[in-house]
């Protein structure tokens, strides 16, 4: 296999985006990344989305893509896994570029969900239609429930839980493309209006349109476009059960963890090598189970990270600083791929006053449904 | 690159499928591969689904699929495009084994279209949803001013586009798991109603449920699965513009064009050496289109080729010896997964009734909507 590299980002910002359409938002991110590398022809192109057949009755979002950003002939391809379709994209552009097939591919991801779907029940056709969604429960009940079994099993607080919300905040209130640029007090996560016990308002992601994008090259290539490439140390991809009542334990996120060490092992890294990291916080809990199942906290400590800064800039392990899902948005199909540009930025030190400084080898994980499949990138600036 | 072969596959029948579930097809094509090859593992699977989600209500097919037949923890991704999420399938498989990155790969391909959405509605979601189905207007009618444009530019007419239902159906007679075993007169599909003049009912593949599988492996561990593998010789996907009306000409499909010299070169091979073709024949005019695009009839003469017995079983290069989606079926994802297993059967020997004597380098060509995208798969038996 080909060694891999990042060259090029672009990313809209994220947010309600009423004045772009779902290929308006795809063609700007698109764009910038192919401008900041002065090219203007790609071999191929990822195109991660969960649902725009269901947000706004269109599928086929390859070819579409391609011609929007004038790109006709090119080989495109839509990739879907549920809030993990960005991961799962530049999973794709990875290997596309690593066998040897194609030498300039663009990963994007993109979402345009505020346009009138009953976005509810569209995610929920991300659990499992026959034994979860058809019986009326969406994702925050399903996240509640892992929540619960954490708290039973690890005795986490729902004070653990709001701190994540108030670190991915504080981070967030740093980048100007987030959906919230504020900060949150704890009092303001605790006194939220209650989703689904224990996860009130201000433990969820919000709806969020967006559109991000990466352009992948051969590391041998990469020089060509830039300066400060970063290299794909690791791509990983893995599933576990899609009902939450099949898992042994609903508190432990099995296919985080395998991805996660699919990851390591391909890159020959250890947890404790990463210095900064972006995990899926769809709900806060999500990140206090992503942490521990990555191994970036020790097990059942995964509660006392945000509290105590160990995951916060300056700690120990940042992570987050972008603002997460809770801060930047989530438009679901884009998410993994605006969690590699935040490291992408974090390796190049262009992360501005949410940098990490001297950082070199970051992670990204990108979870779909209530985590039955999950993507882990390692990432190293050169 | 590595060299890549198919050492086994699975298919349902094709039809009103009223007992078995999205997940059932699937895992009953799924099971019947890896049975055949004797495993019970693979490093990663593909699902190409047009889209369940607005079909039945489930998206995030990539873990739900690995779980269903048992393989949970595996890497597991959905692909999308259109009628072509099967053939995308495929080529992603074959990448993930070219690449390096995986031994055993999965490429399945399922839809289930019987159970209650409005497929024609669904099925448009694959156009321009801005500039054309929002409009009203649906592939019977996109089909039909493609259909109108070859009659004007190349003199087709209604009979050589009956003649393409007439042969489809005289060879899906001799395909037990077709969808339609039965063989149509002239004038039973001269005198059918009309659905968008002038494409009649029988000039329309019909609405189908069914999966197919094929397990992917290096060459040279494919003597481990069977004594039988078929190589595949060349990959290749290329995009066309969205919207009928942004194309040059309507009458002729730039992507099936592109993808088909993309295959040709990469497999050193010319049209004159395929011996056995399956093409996306969704309405009896894209047959037409294809055979000339691909180069497998003259251009200006593809009208004349069912009649003239070119294509038919027995005549020089016959096409859709399975009968095509017109008479086997078009379950839209798994229709190029189908079509592909129709070539490994051929050029394995072991196509009964519809065995072209001496096949030994086959084509596979499928494609989304109407010709926005299209990959061609070259086989090689050995």
């Amino acid at each position: 296999m080909r060694e891999v590299a990042i060259v090029a980002a672009g990313m809209t910002r994220f947010g309600e985006i009423w004045e772009s359409s779902l290929r308006d938002l795809f063609a700007e991110a698109a764009l910038e990344a192919l401008d900041a590398a002065r090219v203007d022809r790609v071999d191929s192109i990822y195109v991660g989305c969960m649902s725009a057949g269901q947000f706004v009755g269109q599928e086929h979002l390859g070819p579409l893509m391609a011609d929007e950003i004038g790109l006709t002939g090119v080989a495109a391809t839509h990739v879907e896994s549920a809030c993990a379709s960005g991961g799962v994209a530049l999973r794709s552009a990875f290997i596309e570029v690593a066998s040897g097939m194609s030498d300039l591919v663009l990963a994007a991801g993109v979402e345009k969900m505020t346009d009138g779907a009953d976005v509810t029940a569209v995610l929920a056709t991300a659990a499992d239609q026959e034994k979860e969604a058809y019986h009326g429960i969406t994702f925050p009940g399903l996240y509640a429930m892992i929540a619960r079994a954490h708290m039973q099993a690890k005795g986490t607080t729902e004070e653990d839980l709001a701190w994540v919300a108030v670190k991915n905040h504080r981070h967030g209130a740093l980048n100007p493309k987030a959906q919230f640029g504020r900060e949150l007090k704890l009092e303001d996560v605790l006194g939220s209006s209650m989703v689904a016990d224990p996860l009130r308002l201000l433990h969820c992601s919000p709806v969020t349109d967006g559109a991000a994008a990466v352009l992948l090259c051969p590391l041998e290539l990469a020089k060509k476009y830039t300066d400060r490439p970063v290299k794909i140390r690791a791509s990983a991809l893995a599933t576990g059960s899609m009902a939450l009542a099949d898992r042994k334990d609903p508190a432990v996120l099995d296919a985080v963890q395998l991805s996660g060490e699919r990851a390591y092992k391909m890159a020959g890294v250890s947890p404790a090598d990463i210095q900064v990291a972006e995990v899926h916080d769809c709900f806060t809990i999500a990140e206090i189970c992503c942490i521990e199942a990555l191994g970036l906290a020790p097990p059942c400590s995964g509660r006392h990270a945000a509290r105590s800064g160990l995951t916060a800039l300056g700690g120990k392990i940042p992570v987050n600083t972008s603002g997460g899902l809770k801060s930047k948005g989530h438009p679901v199909g884009a998410t993994g791929i605006a969690q590699a540009i935040e490291i992408f930025e974090q390796l190049r030190g262009e992360a501005g006053a949410r940098q990490v400084k001297g950082a070199r080898l970051g992670l990204a994980q990108n979870m779909g449904g209530s985590g039955a499949s999950s993507v882990v990138h390692i990432f190293e600036g050169v």
